[in-house]
């Protein structure tokens, strides 16, 4: 990485004026690195340079590039040697290259790696029948496997002639009957551990843990995360395998599901793209449509001033304080509800909790409620045409506020959870809008108590 | 899995009654479920029943809890039987250990380790030197190593006495000198390859990818997910190998930034604990803390508006419109702000960046103000009692405030990097406050130029 930092600028050149030096580089720099300067290349330039290479030379670059470059890249390669290629690549990442493609485009380069690479165009089928983000599209459908009568040794010649093949990373090694049931597994570790001659059945962990091939993405890092699984084995209802997850992948699930939880808690559609490529239209739907909703929500406010306006008229100044009282209960509530959305994606909490939630944020409201309420009173004392009746309104009023965000922010993700919405859905946004809406009508009820006096007053004149 | 939840309560009533079964348990069920039965049971129990395992059964189990759990077991334990679980208990996860517990329980612990286990005592010192979210703190010191001059059959007998000492995976063996320098790394896989005759320089990869031991911890998992690798050796200054770290942790480390980085943008301080195990006591400071910080900020709006109240008293019910105005400012903003600041943690968005940002903002602004200003221009014309002159008031004010939260809420996350803070530390609620305030003197100042006849009457009344 150091090395490709320092010789980036000539590297660059080098790949430009001599592709086949980059054989050469290859065997000193890692394919990542090559892929981050072939990155800055013209897509022109790309497809010129991958195309001199090796298809199994030219697979590890191109699989590291992001999906748009990818695209781009292929759009100036030859038919052929696209497919050739696509033949050489991981088989989950040739699976996400074929699911990013335009149906005609996809189509087009199928039937010629057909013709290439039958086995993996047979692979590519395979993995696009399952859900984009199911375990089925996630793994990979090469692994290393023996039958279970099989031997230590050939164990060991089964990773030795699957490196002919392939390379990449093995860890294990699985036994599978001839109807493709899983019996069970071993490490290369145990592998080496043991004897040639031993039977793969004394040495091999006979309770595998598995997955369904339409299980979620999710779950399956989860799982992976909870038992330090390396590999996870994919099958199908008859426990016949599919294929194998491997943890990059499952690494780069997590980053990508926790981007778009951000995303929603923030009130953006989750982007399909890094930021930069995403095109200004996409941007101002997922962006636009949370706003307009928002923005409607937001007009009960309006209404609800307005339909208040008697009361307001009567305490002058009082709709100067309205921001500041339900911005407290709209940041208290988005404090709630980002630790329940959190807790219930990481596991933490469950939907049976609720009502010790309940106890628990309704409590936090009333002391976080006496602490900026305590503050609020003084403040408006401090103003000396503010009455006091006015500074205790505001107390209360902030009091009230506090817990109806805290319980409201702590409650809402729960019930979109169980009407089986993701509750991470723009509910931050949303609750604070809502809680706008509870704030005004506390305020008023509290106002109405407190300076009823006053109210009375100001109606009478 | 399926296994232990099925047989979840029976195992349960198993390891209280007789914690010798725990032996063939053992052997069926993952250490993960057997913690999970663990965890439910009294913590007294939990600790006889580890007592009466063998230190090396017991430590995958005990491993495997939440710190917290582990903290009360200890207590009742035994200081001999605690410091020899301490003793087999993965590095990282002991270090893990020792760094919550309190100091002079830590002290004791140490100290009778130092007696069952000096090696593994020496270990906890070692990662212990490391701040707490550095690489240094997150490797484990064991790792399988030989000289560069060794065999293939050298590396495999060196996998094979390793096991002797513990069984935890293995996936490379690496190539380093006398004085500890890193010199080549071979994967099992590699010497499965070989013949054990050939020398290991011959085979091995020679640029080894390594990270010091100071490296954040975040920033490791970025590198391992960059390069997809499983195992990361750490070095010292001089490329001296200090221990080595595991992708499963990796997986824990992205977990646990997501979740503080999730709650930054909440508003909260970042918690140390789940959910239920945080105390009252230290959510009210984690939560107060922000809260009061806000509040104090959202004071300017009463502030803003208190000033203004010529304008406001020359038109009747604008201020009931300000809760609208501001929420839509407040929501562009918080959308920019999520955006960018996750495009920041994934390194997708550089701080050389940030005039592309500002112009692809501000024109995102115009557009999506132009939309909310249409809904809003057109909502109060459908008021008969207001003018036409407040409606284009609130629509051009709708526009000036949808492209002020887009620029402030992209423009505030790289300036806080750019000081050097996290730009995820409140800035979501902190923006939507910051982006409050304009809002209310955007809404003047286009009050002021539109309505003017009308404000000038009313004051000349």
């Amino acid at each position: 990485m150091r090395l490709a930092t320092l010789l980036g600028p000539d590297v660059k050149e080098l790949l430009h004026d001599d592709p086949d030096q980059v054989r050469a580089l290859l065997e000193e720099i890692h394919a990542e690195d090559i892929a981050d300067l072939v990155s800055e290349l013209s897509s022109e330039d790309a497809s010129t340079l991958l195309s001199r290479l090796e298809p199994s030379e030219a697979a590890p670059i191109f699989e590291r590039l992001p999906m748009h470059e990818q695209q781009e890249i292929l759009a100036h390669m030859a038919p052929e040697v696209a497919a050739q290629i696509a033949g050489a690549m991981a088989s989950d990442d040739r699976a996400d290259l074929f699911q990013g493609l335009p149906e005609h485009v996809g189509d087009a380069l199928l039937s010629n790696l057909q013709r290439v690479d039958p086995e993996a165009a047979e692979e590519v089928r395979e993995i696009e029948k399952w859900p984009e983000t199911s375990a089925g599209h996630l793994m990979t459908t090469r692994y290393v496997s023996v039958l279970p009568t099989a031997t230590v040794g050939d164990a060991l010649a089964a990773v030795r002639s699957d490196a002919l093949v392939r390379d990449e990373p093995v860890y294990n090694v699985y036994a599978i009957e001839e109807d493709d049931r899983l019996i069970g597994v071993a490490s290369l570790r145990d592998l080496i551990l043991s004897e040639p001659s031993e039977s793969l059945a004394d040495i091999m962990r006979s309770h595998v843990i598995s997955v369904q091939a339409g299980m979620d993405q999710e779950e399956v890092a989860r799982w992976m995360a909870k038992y330090d699984l390396n590999v996870m084995p994919v099958v199908d209802d008859g426990n016949r395998v599919l294929g194998v997850i491997t943890i990059d992948d499952i690494v780069d699930v997590l980053t990508q599901e926790q981007t778009e939880d951000i995303q929603r808690i923030g009130g953006v559609e989750p982007l399909q793209e890094p930021y930069f490529q995403t095109s200004f239209f996409s941007f101002i739907r997922k962006r636009g449509v949370w706003l307009v909703v928002l923005f409607f929500e937001e007009f009960f406010t309006q209404t609800a001033l307005r339909h208040y306006d008697p009361v307001f008229e009567a305490i002058k100044g009082a709709t100067y304080y309205v921001p500041l009282l339900i911005s407290a209960g709209g940041n208290s509530g988005s404090q709630s509800s980002t630790l329940i959305i959190r807790g219930l994606a990481i596991g933490e909490i469950k939907m049976r909790d609720w009502l010790r939630i309940l106890a628990r944020e309704a409590s936090m409201g009333l002391v976080l409620g006496l602490m900026l309420g305590a503050i609020g009173f003084s403040r408006v004392l401090m103003y000396r045409d503010q009455h006091w009746q006015f500074a205790l309104t505001i107390g209360i009023t902030l009091v009230g506020i506090v817990m109806t965000g805290c319980t409201v922010g702590s409650m809402l993700p729960l019930i979109l959870r169980r009407l089986g919405i993701d509750p991470a859905t723009s509910s931050t946004p949303f609750i604070a809008s809502l809680v706008d809406v509870l704030g005004i009508i506390v305020f008023v009820q509290v106002a109405k108590i407190v300076m009823a006096d006053v109210i009375l007053a100001h109606a009478a004149h």
